[in-house]
């Protein structure tokens, strides 16, 4: 039987400001089994982004990647984010790992074509090798994944950190039952926008459909949970929408086949 | 018989600049054997922490490390140069993993007592562990190393990557013959400071102490020697002090038992 393996995905926010990470990281640390923690660092970038006069340039929600870009993302991701919540763990007995995609090559993405935008140096997933990340969980390590990949021909690349734990989640449940945690604001997939109580608890694929069709479901939420189950057909055992601090409970939106 | 392990230790100025990084990393990635690199990046953390309006403060050649200049370092040192060293040697074939002392908990340190100067977020180095790092390097990883450590309470701490080499060359000479380069702006240690081609090749501890007391061996280069006696005595095979270009040559100067 496969070990569990929880993999955790949180939003900049959550790691940016000092209650809330360190509110984080006591959940974290508490997870029973295997585990991984995959974070952004958006706001981060774009402060000290601002702090240098570089112009931060979002397009749909995606950064918009110069050179100048690459290196701020490369410092606050690789550095500041992913080394600070090394350390937090560490000092809970977690035996973390901080990674980029470069590292052991882990990620390997490709610089997204130009179509109509010109994303810059944003790397699209192409394949996650999770055989010495395997290894590695299994000894008790915990990696921690900053957004951040590469093209094996020497660049990183920005890459978007729902992605990146997407993919490495299905890449890990070749090796370990997998489930697959997408931290949000909202308390799960709410039914109704404006009542957080409103939580859905139990989707599958043909529910899902069903409230798109209703217009329940719309926007960004509708790719977020295609991701879903795309993990779900790929091996991932659960997916869970939730809020950061809900990660022990049993809350949330439970995503099943 | 133990796996022949190279670990070279290269300032900032080498791996701050392109053209020099680029041949750094074909010269380290033509290099037999297992091996690791440990970094500076001094220069660069200098140039940012100008650009955010941060005072650097050297003291005898090490920087006062407030909460501030903490975060640079982490950035600069954690992030930018060590994620676009691991980046530039997977491209070369190489499979870099990049760390700091949190990652693994390879590198546990103390903050520096404050004495004559408070050196503020410094930390001396208490122990390495390099059990985990030892099975990777078996697997073919190559661990690059910043010079950042953790004090296991959540603080990484700035360290000097000359001991960073040292301690770690010393905890891996349980597992590894280990030989230990030291790469500086000149060919090796010279008998005439004024003379490139004044090189000692080869050197014992008799040899070190005698031209101590002739005055040829005076400043900085003293408390590097020591270091490079106490790795030998620890179990290191050798140390090299050479130029960073002559890392595949038999050049330098080599320090023995």
């Amino acid at each position: 039987m496969k070990k569990k393996l929880t993999l955790i995905k949180v939003g900049g926010k959550i790691v940016e400001e000092d209650a809330s990470l360190q509110k984080l990281l006591d959940d974290f640390a508490a997870l029973d089994g295997c585990k991984v923690l995959v974070h952004g660092g958006g706001r981060s970038a774009t402060r000290l982004a601002e702090q240098l006069g570089i112009k931060s340039q979002m397009v749909n929600g995606r950064r918009i990647t110069d050179a100048e870009t690459l290196r701020v993302v490369t410092m606050v991701y690789g550095g500041l984010v992913n080394k600070n919540i090394v350390a937090g763990l560490q000092a809970r007995g977690v035996n973390a790992l901080g990674l980029t995609g470069a590292d052991m090559d882990v990620i390997h993405s490709v610089k997204r074509p130009v179509q109509d935008i010109d994303y810059g140096f944003v790397g699209d997933v192409k394949r996650v090798d999770a055989s010495l990340l395997g290894d590695l969980i299994d000894k008790g390590v915990v990696p921690v994944m900053a957004p951040l990949t590469h093209d094996g021909e020497g660049h990183l690349l920005n890459t978007n950190a729902d992605t990146i734990a997407g993919e490495t989640a299905k890449a890990l449940a070749a090796l370990f039952d997998v489930t697959l945690i997408y931290c949000f604001e909202k308390k799960g997939v709410l039914r109704d926008e404006l009542d957080e109580n409103s939580v859905i608890h139990s989707m599958d694929e043909a529910d899902f459909r069903r409230l798109v069709g209703e217009g329940v479901i719309q926007g960004g939420m509708i790719p977020k949970l295609e991701n879903a189950f795309e993990a779900l057909n790929a091996g991932v055992s659960g997916v869970i929408i939730t809020l950061a601090s809900e990660i022990n409970s049993q809350g949330g939106t439970h995503i099943r086949k």
